[in-house]
């Protein structure tokens, strides 16, 4: 398994400021890994806001059903993330574990287990010993700082090869708010699939029902519109912590994701949330190209999504983008099994900007030279106009690889 | 690009009778390839019933939607296939090509343009030159023969490693009919995407709504249900012709599928498509493993089909099989994806016969020494037991390797 940083990672990491109410730590627990840190805790103010999403696998981990339980509260003061582990298809064993983490989280926060959110990453089916957090957690308790998220983001990293962070400033009545976000991705532990953490961060005073509205709103055209393998984790978790400690800067309380005050910071909140899950792409097992697929023309947009997403998980639309071929009939392909209205003789199809196909043919202007020389950058852009109606949307992927199978099927040997 | 027989193929090739009615002919007509036939006429007597299925694809290729059309009238003379280009995204000059080649074909066998069937298979966008098949056809019609399935076969293929055959004798009333069948499977043209297409040849005396109906009904557990790689070609194509020349030894003539006489007919028919199918998957591309996957205990064979398909499709799942590695986590995130019914709990699964995991956790007798062992073997069945219902299926498709990568990613470097 490679372990050098993915070249489509971005060129420079954001300066993380400081969020009121927020205090991190991380450690070596041991779980997994040797010599890295492998467990993060978020220490929250009290009356901290919370709202999450979870992954959509019938089989989900059991974090994932702790913290979907512990949502109706509305209310965090800590945050326990641990790689190495992912806790899933553990059984009994599996759900006394996060009862018992949340017990020795909630002693060394002093709060209650309800207030406590978990979430893991890692080997699947292996029991997860939760008594290595017990002294741990109280030793980060006391120790958290307001800063290092770039820390967090590394203690939470799989087989990623960078941190993701991304950070955005706002107004929010009088005061200025901050958003803060880390992410792990496509990283991969043999013998487990990868998942997705996120954990975003703000000052604003927002009630966790609107908190929860704009998380789930703004996901759908990041988060959920980025795919590496089309593969789905157990463990799929985003969290946002609202601890409002901008109400003291004049901030005013939010308690409707529709207020109009909230526009600006709904922008920045979207954008934290975009950038992050596009750095999960730029971070896709064995990536070495960023696809941007775009489909517009559609009946809806959420024809749109399914055509865009049939074309970001073909395997062959993939391997072709790894060849740097501009394979026009693969798309095709993939438009056509999407099973959604599309008329062949209406079709185009361009990559980066060059049209190859027009009207159900090939361009009878295309160049393939012009065309080769576009497809090796780092960034192709696919985009495929249906001439059907006016829905549009867009997905990230990378290519597929032969270190994507190396990744996923060598480490045995 | 390897041109090496898949160590799956199968180690003998079936000895093909004559059926009475049908006569081949194949030829070099230089469309793609040099050096090897690349076209097959097949022609049959008057009366011939045909039936067909194509791919499910909204953007299907000229020659399935003259298909399509053509299949109304129910008669056939005689069916062109070319290997080397698809025919497929060419527009109205798409159209016109097969205008043009049942055109020559009709002429050169003497029959209507309706009863003339074709299949194309190969590069996509590509104008097909249908002059090509000037004087070739008429060639050909007049030097078929009723032998040599297997050559018939090999004109078919593109990046296929070996020819598929299969051929299957049963009692029909006092007669003794016969089927044959050949197929290509999962190769690949570049620039494009593989194509199944399959033809089935009887002397059976059945109508050809009983046809459509048998094969229609037997198509749905052999070629629905192999996958390569989740892909779906333009151009997929299942064609079955009866001549009804054993009538003249007795065979009953048959017009409905549910005639009871039909029995045995029934079973060896989906046996020569079974085989087939099983072949396709043998012949995946980059393909070292054969892969069985069987859910059980499902709410529904529907369900249990789809929870298959989730398993056979995940790039994870496949790329783990290439790797030798027994990754039932993987196979829970598969099924976890699949978004039907299963719960984790009661969840077992086993590969080749040793199981893994059960009741949602790893089983306590699972010996990782013997399960690495038996993942040796070229075939791999894995099982999957939900405990839900009685719902139960199987697909079978093949590993992930960097084989399938290269053929499809690396033909321009």
């Amino acid at each position: 398994m490679s372990s050098a940083v993915s070249p489509l990672a971005p060129k420079a990491v954001p300066d993380m400021p400081v969020i009121a109410g927020i205090r991190l730590a991380t450690a070596e627990a041991g779980i997994r890994y040797k010599n890295r840190t492998d467990v993060l805790l978020a220490v929250m103010d009290k009356g901290t806001a919370v709202a999450g999403v979870f992954t959509k696998s019938k089989c989900p981990s059991a974090p994932v059903e702790w913290c979907r339980a512990k949502l109706k509260g509305g209310k965090a003061r800590a945050l326990v993330v641990n790689s190495g582990n992912a806790n899933a298809f553990t059984g009994k064993t599996g759900r006394a574990s996060t009862a018992l983490t949340a017990k020795i989280a909630a002693k060394a926060v002093g709060c209650s287990e309800g207030e406590i959110f978990l979430a893991s990453t890692g080997v699947i089916g292996e029991p997860l010993d939760a008594t290595k957090f017990d002294g741990v957690l109280g030793r980060l308790a006391e120790t958290a700082e307001p800063r290092d998220y770039l820390a967090a983001a590394k203690a939470i990293m799989t087989t990623d090869t960078f941190p993701k962070v991304a950070t955005a400033t706002v107004k929010l009545g009088k005061a200025r708010v901050t958003i803060n976000g880390m992410a792990k991705g496509a990283g991969m532990i043999a013998p487990d699939m990868a998942t997705m953490l996120s954990f975003i961060f703000t000052d604003a005073p927002i009630a966790p029902a609107a908190l929860q509205a704009l998380l789930k709103s703004g996901v759908e055209d990041t988060f959920n519109a980025v795919t590496i393998d089309g593969d789905t984790s157990t463990s799929d978790t985003l969290l946002a912590f609202a601890t409002g400690a901008a109400a003291g800067q004049g901030a005013p309380k939010i308690s409707r994701a529709s207020d109009p005050r909230l526009k600006a910071f709904v922008k920045a909140f979207n954008q934290v949330l975009a950038n992050l899950a596009e750095q999960v792409a730029r971070d896709g097992e064995g990536a070495r190209k960023l696809v941007e697929i775009t489909v517009e023309g559609a009946k809806t947009k959420a024809s749109a999504r399914k055509i865009a997403m049939s074309i970001a998980n073909s395997p062959l639309v993939k391997t072709a983008i790894a060849g740097e071929d501009a394979n026009w009939g693969r798309v095709v392909m993939a438009v056509g099994k999407a099973g959604e209205p599309a008329d062949r003789d209406k079709l185009s199809i361009s990559f980066n900007g060059i049209r190859v196909a027009k009207s159900g043919a090939r361009d009878p202007d295309y160049d393939e030279a012009q065309v080769s020389e576009a497809m090796k950058a780092p960034e192709i852009a696919i985009k495929v106009s249906l001439g059907l109606g006016k829905g549009r949307d867009r997905v990230l992927t990378c290519d597929l690889t032969k270190e994507y199978v190396a990744i996923n099927g060598d480490y045995r040997s």
